[in-house]
């Protein structure tokens, strides 16, 4: 590694320019033995479908999929060469955000302090903008090719999906890693599962969604994944992989995290460690795929937040 | 190969209720064969970088990436807990079509006949809707693991770029490899470089761009590689990957080919064969790397009618 | 009148091309009119105020105002003449559907028959198109100019709204006239009031707002209005004006009337008289302002199926 | 007048919660007034027609409307109660801007100061918004109804359309009115027309149109308006009312003036008086329509920053 340290992590130590993060551990070396595990070339879809239906955090702006022209519209409507074999074309117009499906949180995505500073000081003085954020927007992610772990926790826990509201803590991290046997090395995407993405497609299952996609990583937990372990990307399979507190207890979350979401702000803005969200983690636990080789690449859009609508690829 | 045919290629072979067209030849040994074709695990990003302001064709929506939610706005609204930290974030609502940047075209993008059927005889009075097409939208693409090769036309010209309405040929195809010395094998993504990526980037390259995006492959040149190489997709540097000819002889090509895009109508709709556009080839031909590990997985949108502001991967 | 026939109505009367309808009935003269019905000057607002929360037909697409540019954003971007005074400015991007808040449907918004037709016998196969509707779109709803009248449903039967569900018939419209001690004349524009609009703006009230904006009026009363009054244009403070019935009785409507909105097809489809919806009427029952000038133009967008977000004025 | 003063004009002088500036002059006795200008009930139309071609500041983001349903669509796709008469709908969805075709420009369109400030000081800091301004948004502009006065400087010049970048000065104004005998008073809708709107329809006018709506008022032009006659609206047929200089020019300008749209700044932010913006004025001219009742409502959109795609009436 070549900036990672045992007890630290990473924090700003790429220099004052970087976008990039933890991610920047990446090397020819790595990628091509992140590859080598792949054994059988057997791969898995970690991406869920997208509509306009989808789940998603309200605070985000709604979605819809539209045919823009369709082959009896552009017909009907004249102007490009007629045929005999009658040629037209569908395309889709999409209002949509960057914050729904699978994602990977780009670093700019959370903020603190007064400043509103995101990874590496980056301040909204600086580098706002009316069209997406100037720094660290999502083209600045780099293709990830990485070895993937999956932390079945919920399969540790013996249960289909881990309680609304559950907390994943360092000991549910060592024990399920325990019992399946995995060891975390260095420049890990490590993929936390809960179960709730099970609920995912199904619109009479949206309750359920809902309320397991509330169980997740408690601060300490991403603390030892990244300043123990030398996780360089954490991800789950709900929305936002930290720990969803009930509404009652959020004030006090506030009042000792110092944020309502602490994770977040603990691994974008001051790890420089990307997220990944809403990964489609059962096949590979239905399997007892615990390592694999990771690949994702961001959608390429300028001033974005995040990745949105992955399909991130396991390969084993 | 389990469907192909020399001399026919594929064609509406894989059952009524296919949606996956040629991509159903990767099997778990070619996609493992092709990660070994990666040996120093050097990676090429492929994707070009879109924002407002991108090259596209006219006839398609226009985009913008607009910041939805800011720190000062989330702030100065209130509605969230507040705490010392300062915590808040930043999220980008899109409007955006589904055919810009690195795409690959779905097998339902283009219609043809009276009955505006697509690929495996899917029509529009059964499978059309308003939210998208029903069948062969971009969520059936399977993520693309396999050997990518590159033909360097430009660089077999000896031009930085093949010139505006360049058609080529087979014997461009023919005369390319062998000047590469790379042999094609059934099962290809092949990606022809005729340069005019380069233009991309930069807005005062637009008039550049939009010339030099009209060179492309002939149907000759479509059929040759399906039908006698086996390529199982066939993409290029440009926003159509097909010959754009002059206005002038636009209406000789319809009288000829019975469509305004012959090979859009030849790969897509009859014989199953995804189209890559917009590749970023610039790297891979200044290394002469014409042999790699292709891999591309499109955003999962119900509806849509292709990949679209991809970013694929080369791995060598 | 010109062309309205008592026990008839109006229907296709206009000649083939026409897209305009029963409001082509207006007149200078019928405009000075309505002008001199105006006593005092004193007026009332219409409209309801939308915005990204405001109820509407969960069929619809939804909405968002985004601040598109802000000051900041200008600033920080650059590319303006910077100056001393820091002169900069805002401007909104809007997605939004074109049948939300204070309405006026279109002549084209139903359809009926195995041919899709609208007004006139206008049909899908020759007027559809991609980019809305090209005949009888919202821009060829003539401002209108014309005597008001209230029909207070709700103060008739002491009531603060209808009854959700509630179906209003013949004789409560003459009821509710004869209370009022209003005469209606052939050319008015008739707002019936339900009362449901008072629960529109705070959000609290959704639930109210969804429940009582099913009351409305039923068939016979829509025919009444038109064929026997000479109603012009026929609104409403809900978002359908015709009678919403219970899920458990949509069958039995379906049967009698052959439509799921059989007075959106009678009015719209078969008579040519447009249908106000949306409209806030609180303010005129407040003070019994049962007779007043209407004047309504709504937004000119090529192909809307209706205008909306309106503000129609009453004067008196 | 309320507040009005000669030689000074309005002002922040209506109380520090005003968002309404001098529209607040409007009494029922002015309106009234203003209605019993119709003489004959003739209406004329102020709006032009908005499409996804239509001209626009190229600064502000693009428009498309996209039929959302269809009746095919939504047969195709299923969900509603089917029926004998084949009863469907049509309903488009738009991406659209705030500031495009016939408008009114809110109050808190523009800005100036470090602190961003707008009418009556509201800042940024305190009334921005991630979903539209929170101060003085169109939803603040009271319906309006007042006498209208058109000041044909073209038809004074006698020509089809002002000259590119002409500059209206206070003598263009005085011998209008002059030669039309046209007296101003306070309280008048006051509408300047430059010709250029004629070019507003037709796509092969589009060089017309970019090259005449630069014609405009200069800044003393609007004092003499607002602080001599009392204009509490001034209009124009351009796409900004003001002067637009040659490019070489704009330097000059915002030296002297500070500001690279004086006439904005000093309306909408210091006077608190709306300004109009592309109104179809050629009907009124060609009748020598000096002087007529004019009725406006904007739409009623949180947020927004201008009354858009308008339809202004003019009555005599």
């Amino acid at each position: 590694m070549k900036q990672w340290e045992k007890g630290k992590g990473w924090g700003w130590v790429w220099g004052p320019e970087d976008e990039v993060g933890s991610l920047n551990e990446m090397t020819e070396a790595s990628k091509l033995a992140a590859l080598q595990l792949a054994k059988t070339g057997k791969s898995y879809d970690l991406g869920v479908t997208y509509d306009r239906d989808s789940f998603k955090w309200p605070g985000h702006s709604p979605g819809e999929i539209m045919t823009f022209r369709t082959p009896e519209g552009v017909k009907r409507q004249g102007g490009f060469p007629t045929d005999e074999s009658g040629t037209a074309w569908h395309s889709c117009a999409l209002f949509i955000n960057d914050n729904v499906a699978t994602q990977i949180d780009g670093l700019g995505h959370g903020v603190e302090g007064k400043d509103n500073h995101w990874y590496n000081g980056f301040t909204e003085a600086d580098w706002g903008g009316d069209w997406g954020i100037r720094k660290c927007d999502a083209t600045t992610i780099p293709s990830i090719v990485a070895r993937g772990v999956l932390i079945d926790v919920a399969g540790y826990k013996g249960v289909s999906a881990l309680p609304p509201h559950y907390g994943i803590t360092v000991n549910d991290l060592k024990g399920t890693l325990k019992k399946q046997g995995t060891k975390l090395k260095p420049g890990d995407v490590v993929l936390i599962r809960t179960g709730a993405v099970q609920y995912w497609e199904k619109l009479e299952d949206r309750e359920k969604l809902t309320a397991h996609d509330t169980a997740g990583l408690v601060l300490a937990g991403a603390k030892w994944l990244v300043e123990e372990q030398g996780a360089m990307l954490i991800g789950a399979d709900t929305s936002g992989l930290e720990h969803g507190v009930r509404p009652e207890e959020l004030a006090a979350v506030v009042e000792k995290h110092n944020s309502f979401m602490p994770v977040h702000n603990y691994l974008l803005i001051r790890q420089g460690v990307h997220i990944g969200e809403l990964h489609y983690l059962e096949d590979l636990a239905a399997e007892k795929a615990y390592e694999f080789t990771y690949i994702c690449s961001t959608n390429k859009i300028k001033g974005t937040t995040a990745g949105f609508t992955l399909r991130p690829i396991a390969l084993r």
